[in-house]
């Protein structure tokens, strides 16, 4: 029979032993980053890596995404882990000899190391290949920050015979050597929208000869503060955003358009596929209240990530033989995104937060998409950890809570 | 040939001889004001004295109102002279000798003056019937204060072979002595409307599950805010005032309905037309965006009071020989309105504002419908001489004006 | 040693016993409903009932209140348990032979079968006095639909030397049979509050020599909103309405004054004394942009409701003894509130619901304050052995969870 | 003496015989127009006129401004006439020769046909010389099209001595040979303003750490309305518009900061002072409700024209005699604004509308300002007759009323 005990040990060995390439391979990724569905040397370098370590490995799934597949030493379940690989659009403002050196492209979200520790991960269980009672399906994808690379992996088969998914995500404000997991409900579903207001130009001296289109977006926007004030449950978190607005050409001209741009946040379903028809209500029923006209375009973007609860409880075992129990926290959920969402409506899985705070940093300094983003690279062993353990608690499910 | 002068002495000379009985009519009237369409006691005083003068009267014309008929030497124009005979249901807060002996009426607009003056017209004009070429027709209505009397009196044939009316109004905050005509535009249309939006209860702590009326409600407020500031030219006047609003049970209750009462001021007639239509537009718009529903009653009340410019023209030349051209005044239109505007919709004429401030008040600190309303008794002689001079004016043009 | 099950099954015999009692006393609390502070036939009962039992008695606790001791066997911990008595201002609607006969007053949040289960407790516990390890304290409160008996006698001292506190509360929408208990937040804090706005009257008319209270208030009413949509986390649950609103005295006069009532509803203790301030900003600032002012008056109301998660655990065990563990629902928080609450912020314990669904009725079809309120009395056994229960586990926490 | 019919037939004759030449000049001004304070082509053609006429010329004036004096027989009065010289940043879309040569640039307001007029008034005014009892000075300013030459032209002196100052605006909306004048009111006073809403930025899905630029902006917008529907005069005309609103950077971040652009007209002076008071106070209050912040900046325009009734009265009566009283009017007033109406705050005057719609054209189908504007030329004639018979009407009132 397997120990635990000797398999964490086991593991530990083999993450130190990897411990200097992991941060190599991170630094180099973060030195050069590449955009949504334009990872094409990151792919390459996953994929050689990957064929390296003996795995069937399929590149250009979802144009730039790698899936590696890694067969154990007996059929069984399948167990995927998920990395994503893209950068964001934003200049690089520290100073380190591992800096982008990609103008206006910058890896703030720590995509490198994700993609690092998933070929850490990958390394570490090759070696155990022998003693795995299963499959081992190994997930790079693209364009998380949008426009989504989730589906269209899945789309291509990503997610065929997988029973459970796990990932992970480095958090710069929760200190390396944590990690947070959320018992369900964990980020939002996310859902863009553009609005446009058609009203009747004219002399800015003769109102009543035109539609004045700002006025009506002004009420627009004040009508459509009930939606959430009145509207909503209490009890379901729910945001609906106008971030952009812009209309009229002079100061003397009555504006005939005004265009915004906006976001919805919700968790429960139902209200998710409500909200968009009470926006429509609310804007038409204003628009014609002035004889205006409107055009509501609504763009679905990433469902909520909803943790299942016999997963959480597994990563919570898993954690605890980790960083320990002292170290493990309950995270509350946020309303920000992650198109990690799209597997777990497919299969079971979980996604935890992985302390990765700068030593030098204070909790809250640096945050996602901050242009200093930078992570604890101590945090990468942990990670590596926590993906190995986790697949293996999976495998060995009497063993893992014995 | 008639000489003018010699008219206005005789005219003056006879006021000057009726001048107590016009104080003594007048504060009989104060003292005992009686309500629209229940101006019974006034309508007999007016019937016995028109009859003693040797007038055709007709009486019950609009329930309490009296038509008298001065026919003159021979056949010619017919005048209308209109006076106002109906009190407001407020408390007489003033310590005079003929204060309001009944309790919560008052004759706060000086219709006891108005009929008073006419009735003082009526002798004045009785003793000259040999000498008139024409025929003069008074008009003592009632409910001038609502629901109008005018309109059922024409009905009623008030206006039949009237070829122009006078009226005048005193005016509490132009001081004894002055006249005041407005050129074309006069007082404003006036229409009225009742608002009831409907929701859905439900606990205010459960806000989704009902529809709050309450909020409907502020939000169509705020959103006919536009109807004026943008959607009327802003040279045309226009007023809509809510009045009143009342809605809900208690605090803990989402409110189920909330009704509104309010009045619309206008003097263009397509624009009295069309802000109805923009209200339902709004309303409706506004409602329907947050799933309520709506009642809009409008109740059209008095149209706008024009004086035709050949009118203006005569009633101006009569001024400046009874009160002198430096104490005749244009008037400014006003907002308010008046049911003599029904009788210039169908025959030409002309109402102007006499000058009533008592001698111990302010400008504008007796206003119409004040508490303590009262006029300069001295105005009485003057008012009498504008309406008899008016007629006369009218019977005897080239000499008038020569 | 004890035994559970001997107890339980010692406890239900008792029940039997008095059940047709139960019934009767529930009926004639029906029949006989006080409003609050007035529950002085109830106290009365009530009192002679717990002396006849032989418990120290201490009557005229705040005003109307009841405090019942009964010593165990030797000195221990003292578990409260928490009846309330009072009556709503409603006209009982429904045809039963025990309905009201008080006209306007009427049992319809089920304090009368409250209060009777209480006094079923009393008999059950006095008749095991020799076997109790501890002290039980009855708490029969006024009030409790406002303005609140809770604190009135917590500041009498009910509270003294008490460890634990329990209470429970009929449920019209859940089947007889089941228990349903809230983990944390159960019940939501809640605060009233009288908001009047003071404009300046006029003429509807001239709306420019007024200030025009109802517009006034309807841009505050709209200007409110974003407080919920964009000022409090969205995680966090939170309820401002406005439920009545009364302003104007006439159609043609501008409104001078408006007044309105609302209630908040939070849970976050910080977001509660937080949003009094946002209101008050945002009331201010919007008055004075337009040159009005207002007059706030918060009424601080029953703090949330917050089930410690230790209690909470007891309670679910003995409910799955009492119900079965098919029968324990977790019950979701609710936005209304209960002053209760008061209790818990000084000791720990829990309130659970009881199911009392009449088999007649389906589910929501009977809430509370409904005019035809009624429970189904099955329910009043299980309520009994609920309160026996809970205090014997508390007595005997070991034993209860062997 | 002199004789006024003598007259208008002399001046007729001077005019026939210049026409060519003033088509000529208005076509090659149309060709080539330039923007305000950069008319250099335009002065130096009018100031070389002027001398060639023999004039004393000043240039330079208000930059590019040009001021021509033309001294009579005898010391008199003196008569100034004013024209403006600037073109807009508009593209001329209409398929003429004399279309505009200058990409981005046309005369689309009708100064070139103003200028090419005063220099005919100049060139028959100048052959009169010795028969004129006073003095004429031609005033050829910049920038009326904003940002006003006016009032750097009246700094620098150009009104000094003078004693009455006419001048007039082509209207392709007026038949041509039809004069039209505004009594009193004419033309609004015009301001404009920047207005900047700040909050504070953040994540979209996190409102409540942010402060919404956006939803202030809206409430704002929204509740500027009642500033003219319920605190302006409803017989005072006034509109407020915004023209230009932008803000935000992106859907899922709140917006930081809303800036907008617009502008104010009014005819009443203290309206005028009253009016950018409010809208802060409006602005203030609803900025302070929601914790944000504001600049607000206003840049005062240009007065409102009110031309005085003894001048309009010369006007008309000039007007009588040129186009014949049939095709005379009253203008009502406009909304739009002219710089005119700096001269006017110092001295007496008069602006009218000349007719001068293009036969191809049906009423209201060119407005100024349009891509595709002209005039019928036949509009010189009258044009340059109007000018001549107004300072001869002036230097000889008793002749002309005769």
């Amino acid at each position: 029979m397997y120990e635990w005990k000797r398999f964490q040990n086991r593991v530990r060995r083999a993450i130190v032993h990897i411990h200097d390439e992991l941060v190599r391979v991170r630094r180099d990724l973060h030195a050069h980053p590449e955009l949504a569905f334009q990872e094409v040397r990151t792919a390459g370098i996953v994929a050689s890596c990957l064929s390296r370590l003996g795995l069937e490995v399929r590149t250009g799934v979802a144009k730039t995404g790698v899936v590696g597949d890694l067969f154990g030493r007996r059929s069984g379940p399948t167990v995927a882990l998920r990395a994503d690989m893209d950068a964001l659009p934003m200049q690089d403002e520290k100073e380190v000899t591992y800096k982008s050196k990609v103008d206006g492209c910058m890896h703030a979200c720590g995509h490198d190391a994700h993609t690092a520790m998933m070929l850490g991960a990958a390394v570490v269980l090759a070696e155990m290949r022998e003693e795995l009672p299963g499959h081992v399906r190994f997930l790079f994808q693209p364009a998380e920050e949008g426009p989504g690379g989730a589906l269209p992996m899945i789309e291509e088969g990503a997610l065929e015979g997988v029973d459970v998914i796990f990932a992970q995500h480095v958090n710069p404000s929760l200190e390396t050597g944590y990690v947070a997991v959320s018992d369900g409900p964990a980020m939002a579903a996310v859902d863009d929208f553009c609005l446009t207001i058609h009203g009747k130009g004219g002399h800015a001296a003769y109102p009543h000869m035109a539609t004045d289109a700002i006025q009506i977006a002004a009420q627009v926007i004040v009508g459509l503060q009930p939606l959430i004030s009145r509207q909503v449950d209490p009890f379901e978190p729910a945001v609906v955003t106008i971030g952009t607005i812009e209309g009229g050409k002079a100061e003397n001209i009555v504006a005939d358009q005004v265009s915004m741009r906006g976001t919805i946040r919700t968790f429960n379903r139902l209200l998710r596929s409500e909200i968009p028809k009470r926006i429509e209500e609310i804007v038409g029923g204003i628009t014609s209240a002035y004889g205006g006209r409107f055009e509501l375009n609504i763009r679905p973007g990433y469902p909520a990530l909803i943790n299942p609860s016999e997963e959480v409880k597994r990563i919570t075992q898993v954690a605890e033989e980790v960083v320990g129990a002292n170290h493990l926290l309950l995270a509350p959920p946020s309303m920000g995104s992650e198109d990690f969402a799209f597997y777990l409506e497919e299969v079971p899985g979980c996604m935890w937060w992985l302390g990765a705070m700068p030593a030098y940093a204070s909790i809250g300094e640096l945050t996602l998409h901050h242009p200093r983003f930078d992570i604890d690279e101590r945090a990468l062993a942990y990670g590596v950890e926590m993906l190995v353990m986790s697949t293996l608690a999976y495998f060995f499910p009497d063993f893992a809570t014995s």
